[in-house]
């Protein structure tokens, strides 16, 4: 209530106030537009719907949806209570020029033209409260640059983990913190296809196929869930918050899925461990770096129960230690929950005459990015070698030359005469020393084919 | 940025300003006054310390700790850095007129003189940050009713879950939901305890020891936590915000851990259930039921996984499903991290001339209270009775006349001839058909002695 004249709404005439019917007569509105009418533009617009009594009186505002824009007025649409008194344009100028819209929401998805409709509706002073990943993700530093300038914020908790509050905690909660690794499960889709592989031993291609039949990947181009890009992006978005320093997406390092086996699995399980696809960012020594691949985490560390399309973000801070947020990774209610969320934020001290940030952007430093190859971990090795005496000792010279030290080795059962299955898991190695005895290792003689290396990560601080 | 005047404060010429140690120049102080400096006072006095060119850049203010208010001035102290330039003072006026003081930080604990001094605090104009549950779960009505009053507003992040975002969540991100069930682990100190007698099979009390000797249950009096107390607290808090109604902490069923034994530990153990002390609130029907004790909770549920000192709060919600907050639940730093938190919160935006609320009291409804009676829940039933044929059925049926319906029945190894040792699970029971049903059964003459009742819950929606 940073406005004095809101003083005079206590909770009981707001109370009244709505109850009767007469909604407005003291309680401001807070008008919104909305860009994009699909499963999450319905699911938000139920949602303020549904709740408006409930919403006016926690935040003692009424959230007003004025206006909707969409590509094709005329396309048919389920039909959605109270759609009848908003307006449905295709005219973008109908909520950037209208200057009584307070916020805009865009749910359009994809850079072009979500980027330049936000930056149109921040130009004209209006809040944004976005879902778009992409958008955030690519063009994070020119919005947020646009938000301040005129005294706005963008908001978007949506982005990242569907539901589940992160972004608002480590902008709020934590934001004590200074904050040195920060790992998640932040892609429902792959996350799905590995707990069906673990649980039903289905191969990599069954498993998502019964992704795309259940909607939770898509159809004629999984690869964004699958190759992780979508995972890059949200954890460029988290980790320009945990470390004050811009991370876009083509900064993140990634791989996907595709080539993880149930073999493999059932290798990890034997050791102890589970393999998820796992989004970290962590800094050392004043570098960031940032990675998305499939990893062998701990089976008794908590983020090894995460199944299915779930997600979950755990955040190292120097003063809070390990807290770990989970829920429900994706669709269109989750989603809605955070984007309303957003605009509760703004909405709750809202006054037109004067604006400011509600978070602002916090990448105030410019850190040094270091590079996958520089990057230190373990890894897991699955190899095919000759079965005879010798082949270990070539082996390990080619590791040792590398610098590469092991850890454990395991000779597995196969199926093939003649050739011995073996499984390595390493010490810590800098990267480019992993690659490089890879390399070497394929070409010797000896050696059959690597058939996997993924990194181990014990998630420790 | 609601002050026009901040807009000349560009992230660039904060960064300078403060890297070239001449902060203050730009960026306005907010000024903080705090009660107490034990061991949470002293991890919050270093939080703002060390992290003070990193939060000033953050939130575009300079936190500063003017004065700290403590019972006895001539106490012997832990040197701490900086405190050189802080007033130190038995006086609680020396904060509550000091006109240049913006944020009362209040960690004395306990109700009084907690209470008194944040109520002035509060008529002062000033804002209240503090991590005593005890206080909002006794007197939040009167404590909101003021910080209203007085146009300002009341923080307690710290209050409950040590560092864990929960309280901020429920009050931003997830506001958009309609919450029908919030379900916590939020005393570490049972559940270490817990945790010690499953992983290690010790018992109750030697549990406990080991958790007074780690400083983890108070040595002279463990009595609020293993009897649930503290975790009453914490559960009127979180209720009070999930169904925007106020619960006070005698409002709250509680039962404590003191009955659980290893045996009931192992017999849920080997029915794919684990024993946690739970703290549970849900809403039907309009009304609420709020209660803590020890339940039965199935082990393939991520609360399961929840060990030692550790928290969790699972919450269920209309649009966002299921999400859940997890970490340490206590201690200095964490709950520094949460009290700095808050800090940041009101400190962000801060201004002098135009003070309000952050979230304000949501507490605008009042719903009717479920009594523990009413109540219903499926129990656990452990019981040693004659071990002869005939037996069983004098037991079902007492408890059929009562309307308890039994899902399973197990009869588990004695070490004494001619007594049996049986399990029941029920299905769902209205609590006093159960404990009638109980009282009955301990009369009968074929029954030994009823060893514990316990509930079980399936932490559905």
């Amino acid at each position: 209530m940073r406005d004095q004249k809101v003083k005079v709404i206590t909770s009981k005439n707001v109370e009244d106030n709505i109850d009767n019917g007469t909604e407005g007569s003291y309680v401001e509105n807070v008008n919104i537009g909305m860009f994009g009418f699909g499963y999450v533009g319905r699911a938000v617009f139920s949602l303020i719907q549904n709740q408006k009594g409930y919403l006016s009186k926690k935040i003692r505002r009424n959230l007003c949806v004025k206006t909707i824009v969409v590509k094709d007025v005329k396309k048919k649409r389920p039909i959605v209570d109270g759609l009848e008194n908003v307006k449905i344009s295709d005219n973008p100028s109908d909520i950037i020029n209208d200057e009584s819209i307070d916020i805009v929401i865009e749910l359009i998805g994809g850079i072009e033209p979500a980027y330049q409709l936000v930056m149109e509706a921040l130009s004209k002073g209006k809040y944004v409260v976005t879902a778009n990943k992409d958008l955030i993700a690519n063009r994070g530093r020119e919005l947020f640059k646009a938000a301040e300038e005129n005294n706005v914020d963008i908001l978007f908790e949506g982005s990242v983990g569907g539901g589940i509050p992160i972004i608002g905690p480590l902008k709020s909660s934590l934001a004590s913190n200074k904050i040195s690794k920060i790992v998640g499960i932040i892609n429902g889709t792959t996350n799905y296809i590995l707990t069906r592989m673990e649980k039903e031993g289905l191969a990599f291609e069954d498993a998502l196929r019964k992704a795309q039949e259940l909607g939770y990947a898509e159809k004629a181009n999984p690869s964004s869930d699958i190759e992780g890009d979508d995972a890059a992006c949200k954890l460029a978005i988290l980790a320009s918050i945990s470390f004050n320093s811009r991370i876009e997406y083509k900064d993140v390092y990634r791989e996907g899925i595709t080539r993880i086996t149930i073999d493999d699995i059932e290798n990890a399980r034997e050791m102890g461990y589970r393999i998820k696809l796992i989004a970290i960012g962590s800094e050392e020594d004043g570098k960031i770096s940032v990675r998305v691949h499939p990893a062998l985490i701990p089976e008794d560390h908590i983020l090894s129960s995460i199944d299915g399309a779930n997600n979950a973000v755990y955040v190292y801070g120097d003063y809070v230690g390990e807290v770990m947020s989970y829920g429900r990774g994706a669709g269109d209610r989750p989603t809605a929950s955070s984007v309303v969320g957003d605009i509760i934020k703004i909405a709750r001290n809202f006054d037109r005459k004067r604006k400011g940030m509600i978070y602002g952007c916090t990448c105030f430093e410019t850190k040094e990015l270091k590079s996958i190859d520089e990057t230190v971990s373990r890894f897991y090795v699955l190899m095919d070698v000759t079965d005879r005496p010798g082949v270990l000792a070539k082996i390990a010279k080619v590791f040792g030359d590398n610098n590469v030290s092991i850890k454990s080795m395991v000779q597995k059962q196969t199926r093939h005469e003649g050739v011995a299955r073996i499984v390595f898991i390493t010490h810590d190695v800098v990267n480019k020393n992993m690659y490089s005895s890879i390399e070497q290792i394929s070409r010797l003689d000896v050696v059959d084919r690597v058939l996997n290396i993924i990194r181990v990560e014990d998630l420790g601080k």
